[in-house]
């Protein structure tokens, strides 16, 4: 996104008195064998004081555009300077950075924090609703504005380096996310047919949003496809470089949405599971979030007792998404759920109590482990995470076979969010919400939205890539599918009704 | 400078969901055949809703730019509006302005004020050497950026119309001015060798520079192609047409300095009158300003009396340039001056006087056309005059010469500026200050900076026209031609030392 390159310039004189930031675009041009570069006019004023203290030997930083290059940044030649880069990766709930020095491309520090929206509104939806009046959409853009801000100069001073030393900022969010962020109108978001107010945002300058970098920083927003399917998708396909393998790989991320991305060099086809009514809260909706003492994996033994193991092994205060995915499989293949997922009583035993006509499964009684109370999980936790494998097997099986593709052929199944990290693949399939291909295909692959994001800052040339992907991705709409919602019913079971896996 | 055009757009459905700005830039890409169509950020936020509210039927003005086209405004298609433009001569002393409908292509209206930076300084030199402090360049920056806003709003009131209605603004100025107007450094225009900080300024937002119109338009500033060659003379050029006719015509604009354009479509050679020591004030020191009262005709009669004519026939006050030239040339024919331009004691008898050693030449005697007080031009205005005759003279020379071209050969000679209109050809030629070719070829063509940003206005496609014609124009350095310096000597008498004529 950023070209940082030294020159020397002919010196003025009589017979050639070109002015001086033309006599800069011209060396830059011939450098960069382009025509194609701007300057600001912000950055004029400067340019001829920097070029005679400096004997015309220059150090010039310039931000790559769709239609070409504009002129950062001018420092004397020889000066210690860092240029940096940031980016981020706006997710619903919490915001990661990631700072790179665009020279050398090495991370030079990274830092999440709360998006601080949350207190607006714990999902999208309310968030959108708040922000129907223009007064509380302003307010809703300056929450994340300042947070980003705020964070931002905390991982510099960690860094050594100021906010006005970051020249491009790279950011990448689901679509409600990047219009708050762009200060955009959400409300047709979430009416049919749900209409974004922009798929492919322009690249623009820092401070016109009030971003607190250098103030010729350049911000590239990801683009989006649709309402329901971001530019953290694509930013994530960009860094799982999908986009240009021959094989057909498949890629999934399971965070507040489930949204796949199925293809190749020469197609993509995507879809999002928020796209129909049934998919409503997704796969998140299961389990606690990840953090100290949730139960994230779960093993029952031969004595049908249950062993957990806890994020840094603290006495278990809960359980996570990955945490049930192992002990729902746990639970159905020692018995203790039927296929409907319902609790068989006979197993179950005294491990089963009822409160307010909701069964409860006791997972972890009050003193074991180091429990303060019984953790349990309820016919509703468990019925959840039923819809939502049905939903993410649904959607996987829609999208492949719409293409026709097994996927016994997929060269690759990307699972990015840290979701991916913590699951088991093995249980995900047991339960059927993954399909039963060899294991090592299964490529945990972290924040791909930040981790694209980072690879756009340091590789040349990618905005075109980026719009090509998005150009290239075909958007399935679960919502008016009917064969998606009759398969969706038929994944209701454990693992399936049919013997497809 | 700007495209109006009417659009009608698909309807969104789950089949067709791209984004609101994305469908509106579709639309126009198709329509204008081109891919260049961008749009700025603050103006994503509207599109929404003026969208729905008129049912996908628009009205869009986009502004060329160098690289394409920007969406700069979006209305309801059939609401009653006026989109305007404003062309801007910024001149040293007066600031014209004219208010042009961009769809009609009338001139609504036209003002002119003094330029307020006139309080600092009347001539350039004296406000580049005020500017050599930041907060005293920002000073005159504000100044005239005030001046103009003030004017423009009088003007748009005048009109009926709003400043928000204006939606581009193209402005011509010498390069000093402009600078001031862009709030560039100054110093390095005036020490050798003579260097802007730009030639050809980048296209920017009106906010920028705290022009207020509408927030979106854009603000045109016509290149330069040195220190004492300005976007007046290539915008004057673009007016007269010189660049696309196949015979050779030569463009002069007599101001403070005297700036000199000749050349035809294949080529084009410039110089300016500041450019030399010898020239220093230039043609335009001679004489008051043309305004009530002043001569600016005289007649000396067989009787050897002095027959004046005055602006709008009032007492005189004093005589202008052009009168002063019409003088000389009389003064010249009945023997009143020798060929070096002194004063014959013999022929001028008791008009002449002699104060503080100077002497003087009495044209009206006091009483006589109502006038209050003797009015009298003394040897040192006959020597000025000799000089910017001399100057102006030698750079036409200069200039033809080398290229070859004849004064008779010239197919058009433009004289630009007040100065052209009243200034009597004949009188100009018999001083030798203009070339003896048939009086036809002379055309007064007034303000021609202005007109030059009018056209530039309301005829599609002229920033590439002017581009080409500023890298067209091979500027001549007066200052180092040692030529021109002997010329110069040579021409220092009344016609000339040679039979040229």
């Amino acid at each position: 996104m950023i070209k940082i390159l030294k020159l020397e310039l002919a010196h003025p004189s009589l017979k050639d008195n070109r002015g001086d930031a033309d006599r800069l675009l011209a060396g830059l041009k011939k450098e960069l064998k382009t025509d194609r570069i701007k300057i600001d006019l912000k950055m004029l004023k400067d340019i001829p004081d920097i070029l005679r203290r400096c004997n015309y030997k220059v150090r010039c930083v310039l931000a790559e555009e769709r239609d070409g290059f504009v002129l950062t940044m001018v420092v004397v030649a020889d000066k210690e300077k860092i240029f940096a880069g940031i980016a981020v990766d706006l997710g619903t709930t919490m915001i990661a950075l990631c700072l790179v020095n665009l020279e050398t491309k090495e991370v030079m520090g990274e830092a999440s924090f709360i998006n601080p929206q949350v207190k607006i509104g714990a999902d999208v939806l309310a968030r959108i609703h708040y922000a129907d009046d223009e007064k509380r959409r302003k307010e809703l853009n300056r929450l994340v504005i300042d947070g980003i801000n705020n964070n931002i100069k905390k991982l510099c001073a960690s860094c050594s380096i100021l906010p006005k030393d970051i020249y491009c900022l790279a950011i990448a969010g689901n679509t409600a996310m990047t219009h708050f962020f762009l200060s955009l109108p959400t409300k047709y978001l979430i009416r049919e047919p749900y209409i974004p107010a922009v798929n492919t945002p322009p690249i623009f300058k820092a401070d016109e949003i009030g971003l607190e970098l250098n103030r010729f920083a350049n911000i590239f927003v990801f683009p989006n496809i649709g309402s329901y399917f971001g530019g953290d998708i694509i930013s994530g396909i960009l860094f799982a470089r999908m986009y240009e393998k021959e094989e057909v790989s498949i890629f999934t991320d399971i965070g507040t949405n489930a949204e796949v991305v199925l293809g190749n060099r020469d197609w993509l086809i995507g879809c999002a599971g928020a796209a129909g009514p049934a998919l409503e809260g997704g796969a998140a909706k299961i389990g606690m979030q990840a953090g100290q003492g949730v139960i994230d994996k779960v093993v029952i033994n031969e004595n049908l007792e249950f062993e957990v193991c806890t994020i840094d092994n603290l006495h278990p205060i809960g359980i996570c998404g990955s945490g049930l995915i192992d002990l729902a499989a746990q639970l159905f293949l020692y018995g203790f759920i039927d296929k409907r997922g319902r609790f068989v009583d006979s197993r179950c035993a005294e491990r089963l109590i009822v409160k307010d006509e909701i069964k409860y499964l006791i997972i972890v009684k009050k003193g074991e482990y180091g429990a303060d109370a019984d953790i349990t999980i309820s016919s509703i936790d468990i019925d959840n995470l039923i819809r939502s494998k049905a939903a993410m097997f649904t959607i996987l099986e829609t999208v492949t076979r719409t293409v026709g593709v097994d996927f016994a052929s997929l060269s690759d199944f990307f699972v990015a969010g840290t979701f991916g990290y913590f699951i088991n693949p093995v249980s995900a399939i047991s339960i059927g919400m993954l399909p039963n291909i060899p294991i090592e295909r299964y490529k945990a692959i972290g924040n791909s939205s930040l981790k694209g994001a980072v690879l756009f800052l340091t590789e040349p040339k990618l905005i075109e890539t980026v719009d090509k992907i998005r150009d290239m991705i075909t958007y399935l709409e679960l919502n008016v599918n009917q064969e998606f919602m009759s398969r969706f019913s038929g994944a209701r079971f454990l693992p399936h009704t049919d013997a497809y896996l």
